[in-house]
């Protein structure tokens, strides 16, 4: 429903994509989605485990004392807060995190990663890492993923944690 | 846990990421989370629609009477049969597909767009055309735009329908 209209703007004031950005958008599109759906589906078969999960998780590996507030962890795993605190809970199930109140008497949770937890990502990187540099890394040239890297950054500039722009 | 280790490859032969990999792989996988969270949020609340179900009505919406094999719907969604039979499902609930066999007697189902689906296609799209231009085109220059393409088009040789890689 992308090119049916190929002026630039309709009545109804859509901008609807050229030509020439729909043979870019089309690609990048599909992209996103076949390679979430081929990262998660490893992690699922290999690890147990979510891509989500394992952001999470790795996340709070990297973290000092390996703790993070919720609302940082939503932000790291690029979801809304009550998405995040569902996920946390499967991974609590499993003792791979645990939650707690803040030690500062402010009114926030915690999320530290156990012991098991960090064992966890230890033992699911490497696939996740194959992974990554196979479907993503060795099919582009050096500068291919620099310039992937910077395009990033700047798309990442419009959109806030919690999925959504700042604007709306 | 991906920035642990700096040597190219560990004992166990995993060839982990450089620090140059790492600084084009982290706000790309962030980014991706993002993203996809931030359209699918968009048409959640807007259109009361997921984006891998909008992605199958807008694929639908495209194909010759309107209807493809429940395999190629699979394929335009990049998701499992499984996955997508599960979605298809929802969307046939909400009237806007129906599912049949196909009439040649192959044992395949067809996946058709009815009136009120490609209604509901035509509604949701500017709003999802509007956030795609927003998200993603306009924060680039037309050159990077023209990259993110290409770069899109290598990555998806790699991946195949379903999700997961051919040689696995």
């Amino acid at each position: 429903m992308l090119d049916r209209v190929t002026e630039i703007s309709d009545a109804a004031g859509t901008r609807w994509l050229s030509d020439t950005e729909l043979a870019a958008w089309m690609p990048f599109s599909a992209m996103l989605m076949a390679l979430i759906t081929a990262l998660d589906t490893q992690l699922r078969r290999d690890a147990k485990l979510s891509l989500f999960g394992y952001f999470v998780l790795a996340g709070l590996s990297e973290a000092p004392e390996r703790t993070l507030p919720m609302s940082q962890v939503a932000v790291l795993a690029n979801g809304s807060l009550s998405r995040v605190s569902h996920a946390v809970s499967a991974l609590e199930r499993q003792g791979w995190v645990t939650r707690h109140p803040a030690p500062s008497g402010r009114r926030s949770t915690l999320a530290t990663l156990t012991e098991a937890g960090y064992a966890k990502v230890v033992a699911s990187a490497p696939g996740h890492v194959e992974t990554v540099r196979r479907l993503v890394i060795d099919p582009l040239t050096k500068q291919q993923f620099g310039q992937l890297g910077r395009i990033s950054e700047k798309i990442l500039t419009e959109l806030t944690p919690g999925g959504e722009c700042a604007r709306e």
